[in-house]
């Protein structure tokens, strides 16, 4: 395959902007994507975009690629409206490497947004729900809560994990989002009061959830060949991997490990030639604080059996051996479904970029960086590798 | 680019099935689509898949990608949800063509499906509004049915279209249902009725519009130098275009003609190295008579001014020197909005491979097929030009 660079990232502040508009929110997303590019970038010579949403069908503006296109600059650009629930932007961004690799584009970008708070709380929660298996999930009663609940339950029976170290799951990544002023948690949770929040889904208490979010986030690739022309510090794509599984987790052998990101993380590692021993930094999928555990073990971190130990060690925080979600993740930094794909590429491009671009959470000399992007309960999921540059 | 082949193609019958469900459906197309392959073929050897469809986010069921994949025996395939509007599967079968060109995939696969039945009337008008611009179209009371319209009066004005031009599409296309087995819309219709049916739009009456449509389809695409391990008749994939433009219509410099269309038509004709004199048979996007209109000229085959009696002439009748639509069109065989653009590709994939495939609507000795998909009132467009077995 073609080799293909991140040249730009850029991303909108997430929190909650009731009075903001979509185009607004991706046109400034946008903005600073094409501004981060080092020598300079014109969003005419785009060839292809691909835009990660799930808020569309019903709830906000339809036929969302062309009119997020318009608002972005990209006048003319074929552009794509990608939506695989939670993962859209993940997959964004592997159509866009795609597209370069395939020789047709040269230059692609993949998006994503979400604008939550334009839904009462009622609605958000239908619309989220039927990311799910609606017919055997959804209109039993289930809902993500419930379904992750279940997953950490089982991993607890099953691998003795604990609910203190579930939860610092949570305390940990809200440690991160307070140094990074894009984040919309930005406040650190104390242990203690983690521990003893409001009961969600047993074993979940309310801190063990993502929020409610808006914002935007994009990505340049283009050709590795021409990325000079752009910067002198392109990161390299350098592992790619996808995959499905059954939607419904009842269809599932095993609810505590999500098949289809084992076998998207096999394929990444498999391209990039490295395994997880070599990763420095991932960014990975903590809608709930259970999904980071599964994210240890599925990512080939460490078995399943020693995933809770690993952030109740301190493993996995910033300064420990293996740092995840150093930019607070989805439960710090925040969730605006579509945009969450795209925004751990952008994480991951100013980590790898170093140069004390994130002075207060910067990962020191890190080589490879993995994004873990998972839509709905695991039906699926998109991972990519990242290399600093050269 | 490197070349690609379809190698199979299925489609369900198109029409109302309120009693079948999304999951059945798209599983017919998809073994359609693989009993197609003349030396049999595995799904299991699926790389890629991509789905096109609308109908989800607060209508149906969500997530749609996995869904699907697995009720298609895709299990684990990473399996994309693509939604351009009316141009979904049109812009799916782009994407299953790039995953191949880039190398990633060797074998993909592109479908659409769209279950309308399950919406009552006034919330399929609410649902296929928002594909239009919301906030300057749909929220000051335009709909599909008066953009087209506008478009349609303003053809008239300026080129000198006559009323009964328009209505001939439909005429025409009807007629050519009649012998598709797989269209909704079997009956003829005369030619009188037609202009005299009830208002929709002025000038449109109701003759003039496509109607409500339940449907799938699907088709296999994998890299040009495997294809005979599968049949020994592939069809070539020689040109893909694609564009986008202003959703809003009033922001377009002409509305008597969309521009993505051409610019769409003009890559695809540049990459396949022919022009629209060497199109035998094209199907094109008349969700509305005055969609084949435009399409004639946006594709090159006549002046604006002559479109119209382009089909009063019947030069685009099958039997004429430039066919359209010998499948009904979306007016005829009917317009499951996800499942159009991949029922496109079903068409030309049949009729290229000749062999009297299609008794009562065969195009002899086609070489080169066009598809052109629309979505929305021209906010993005993807045109395709496939090319006979050699």
């Amino acid at each position: 395959m073609k080799r293909v660079a991140v040249i730009g990232a850029g991303q909108t502040s997430y929190g909650l902007f009731p009075e903001r508009t979509l185009k607004e929110l991706f046109a400034e997303a946008a903005v600073d994507a094409y501004a981060s590019v080092d020598k300079g970038f014109d969003a005419g010579r785009i060839d292809e975009a691909f835009i990660g949403t799930i808020g569309t069908g019903g709830s906000q503006l339809g036929n969302l690629a062309p009119l997020m296109a318009e608002a972005a600059g990209m006048i003319g650009v074929p552009a794509v409206h990608v939506e695989n629930a939670c993962a859209s932007s993940g997959f964004a961004f592997r159509q866009a490497v795609l597209a370069v690799a395939s020789g047709r584009a040269r230059i692609a970008v993949a998006g994503g947004i979400e604008k939550m708070s334009d839904l009462p709380r009622e609605r958000n929660r239908l619309w989220l729900g039927i990311s799910g298996d609606v017919e055997w999930e959804r209109l039993a009663g289930t809902n993500f809560p419930g379904i992750y609940a279940m997953m950490a339950r089982r991993h607890m029976h099953e691998h003795g994990t604990r609910k203190a170290d579930i939860t610092e799951v949570a305390v940990k990544n809200r440690a991160h989002a307070v140094n990074n002023p894009k984040a919309q948690f930005r406040s650190a949770l104390e242990r203690e009061k983690a521990l003893n929040a409001p009961n969600l889904a047993a074993p979940f208490n309310v801190s063990d959830a993502c929020g409610i979010t808006d914002g935007a986030s994009m990505a340049i690739v283009c050709d590795a060949d021409m990325a000079s022309e752009f910067t002198d510090q392109p990161v390299a794509v350098l592992g790619l991997g996808a995959a499905t599984d059954y939607v419904a987790i009842h269809d599932r052998p095993s609810v505590t490990a999500l098949k289809a990101a084992r076998e998207a993380a096999r394929q990444a590692y498999d391209m990039a030639q490295i395994g997880p021993q070599d990763i420095d930094l991932a960014e990975v999928h903590d809608c709930f604080t259970i999904g980071e555990i599964l994210a240890y073990a599925d990512l080939g971190f460490c078995e399943p059996k020693d995933a809770g130990r690993m952030v109740a060690d301190g493993v996995t925080r910033l300064g420990g051996r293996k740092p995840v979600n150093v930019s607070g993740g989805l439960i710090g930094k925040g969730h605006p479904i579509g945009a969450t794909g795209t925004g751990q590429i952008y994480e991951l491009f100013n980590q790898l970029r170093g140069a004390a671009k994130l002075p207060d959470r910067q990962v020191e000399n890190a080589r490879f960086g993995l994004a873990h992007n998972v839509g709905g309960s695991g039906g699926a999921v998109a991972v990519h590798i990242l290399g600093a540059p050269q």
